[in-house]
């Protein structure tokens, strides 16, 4: 079997620019990248990543933990770590598992204190103060995304804020009859980012005056929940609201699709907004807060690259950006 | 550092006792699993993956290579996987690179041969001639996922007989003026499965004498492909179809919503079937043809772990389970 040397000699550099060349890792020029690669291709060399692992102590190899990936943020999200981690020649070890499970309690407590990353990032989890000692004590640099985090880097979008704007924007229309769709009557399914988005819903009404207007109809976040949800709230014609806040976009097309579906004109007679700005907001003309998963994926890679160069380095919060896009599913209430 | 004997010697069990409690591989008792667990904690054991990995010859690792995971089937099915593996304590790398890119010359080329897994799956992926030879000359057992094989295992569904059945049900309820949403102008970039869906919409009009009929509007398997394609074909009334077939769920859907746009009635003046059964399809009254992405993750899995254990082991190609599933959205055309 060939070895680096033999790669390095017919390429005629060093061992050292061979190994750079081949691993990615460190600065070699374009020219002798090809060089190298042909040389390896030449010879069949193939680097065997852990005996690699084992005389450098790196594993080139990052975990990333996060939730089913059934929804669109989590997916764009994915594919925007994937696409950094790729670029620098790290794999990703991918773990979901549902909250509260048998499953999810053996992977913190025995699979990931035994895998060997370089890195971890937690996505959307909320580990109990016994899953982040887990984490811990494995000793390994750690970002998470989402709105939680424990002495780790951090990405997120302000959930609260992005939900105060939403109905913000609802009541610089002439808005006062607002109903939040999303969230759960159990406390402990919601999320903590959802749960953030009703506190924004709530400050916005508090700061207009409207404390007692709050309401709330529970709808899991996503399409077929914000459908159902908005089918009861809407069908009773004497309790509708003028317009709908929905957790995530999602929940708010749902919403959308179910005016429609009653004979409901939106703007004209129902104001919807949602958060996120998911890839089907445009098709459903939808207002929102838009936010960029994918770019969030990219920025949860960069702060973890910096960790993983320099373990003292300070955990440092990357406050994602959000913005109001309006479209025309709002408009002023009719007289 | 403590050892795997201390453990053992703790937990008053031999070796190998302790390394198959901790390892997940081969017969423990509850109660032994428990003793081990707690013996490990207590000495703060963590098993170190690489350098088990050379002792055995194993990683305990499967590669994963799939599109962005952006579209239902996708997550669905990494879902199968994930949890399959989980169950057998395999770690699951990801590596998702779009088709025709310099990331992926670079996966086939340099990456996954470089990379030690006991085994790979790969995911609709369309490999080249050179790519397969790549995958091959790395000599792990390989599954696919897909409408592709080529001397290895693999799980799919028949696409073109799913195809097929969701045409001839309407021309079964009587429709002649049959349009199928879906496909793409340029042959390259259609995949292998939605090139046999729209063979088997034409081999279902061959079949009733209505050859010439077949009409086909170009749409990306999207809801918004779906949904501009419909728009365009339904806003002219001159010629409108009774019936659409959608290369997949997302596609049907897309073209309901549009014909709710334009107040064309689904069914009375436009049926609508799909491919999928995607989880959004019974809020739309979708008929459909039903399949489960996130059995055939546990397929193939299934059929890997059986190629991981005999090398020599015959390739296996598991047709994966698919039904017509009628809701509401199809019915006899308008006299």
């Amino acid at each position: 079997m060939s070895t680096i040397a033999d790669v390095a000699a017919r390429a005629g550099v060093s061992k050292a620019t061979a190994s750079r060349a081949l691993s990615g890792n460190g600065y070699v020029s374009a020219e002798t990248r090809l060089r190298v690669e042909d040389a390896a291709r030449g010879l069949s060399y193939v680097a065997h990543s852990s005996a690699t692992s084992l005389a450098t102590g790196r594993t080139q190899t990052v975990g990333v933990v996060m939730p089913p990936v059934d929804r669109w943020f989590f997916a764009e999200l994915l594919a925007g770590i994937q696409e950094s981690l790729f670029a620098l020649d790290y794999d990703l070890s991918l773990y979901g598992v549902p909250e509260g499970s048998r499953a999810r309690e053996r992977l913190f407590d025995q699979v990931l204190p035994r895998r060997r990353f370089d890195g971890i990032i937690a996505v959307g989890i909320q580990p109990s103060a016994r899953e982040l000692e887990r984490l811990q004590r494995a000793d390994r640099p750690l970002v998470s995304v989402g709105p939680y985090s424990a002495g780790s880097s951090a990405v997120s979008i302000d959930d609260t804020a992005a939900a105060r704007i939403a109905t913000e924007h609802l009541l610089d229309l002439g808005h006062t009859d607002i109903t939040f769709i999303g969230g759960s009557a159990d406390a402990a399914e919601l999320s903590i980012g959802d749960a953030r988005r009703l506190d924004g819903y709530r400050d916005a009404l508090d700061a207009a005056g409207l404390t007692a207007q709050a309401r709330v109809t529970h709808a899991s976040p996503t399409m077929p929940g914000g459908y159902a949800a908005a089918a009861g709230l809407l069908g009773d014609r004497r309790h509708r609201p003028t317009a709908i806040v929905g957790v995530c976009d999602e929940a708010a097309i749902g919403a959308v699709i179910a005016a429609r579906r009653l004979g409901i004109a939106v703007p004209a007679e129902l104001s919807v907004v949602g958060i996120d700005d998911h890839e089907h907001a445009e098709m459903f003309s939808l207002t929102t807060i838009k936010q960029s998963p994918r770019e969030q994926g990219h920025e949860a890679v960069r702060l973890l690259t910096l960790r993983m160069s320099d373990p003292d380095a300070p955990a440092e919060h990357i406050a994602a950006a959000s913005a109001l896009v309006v479209r025309s599913s709002t408009a002023a209430p009719r007289q």
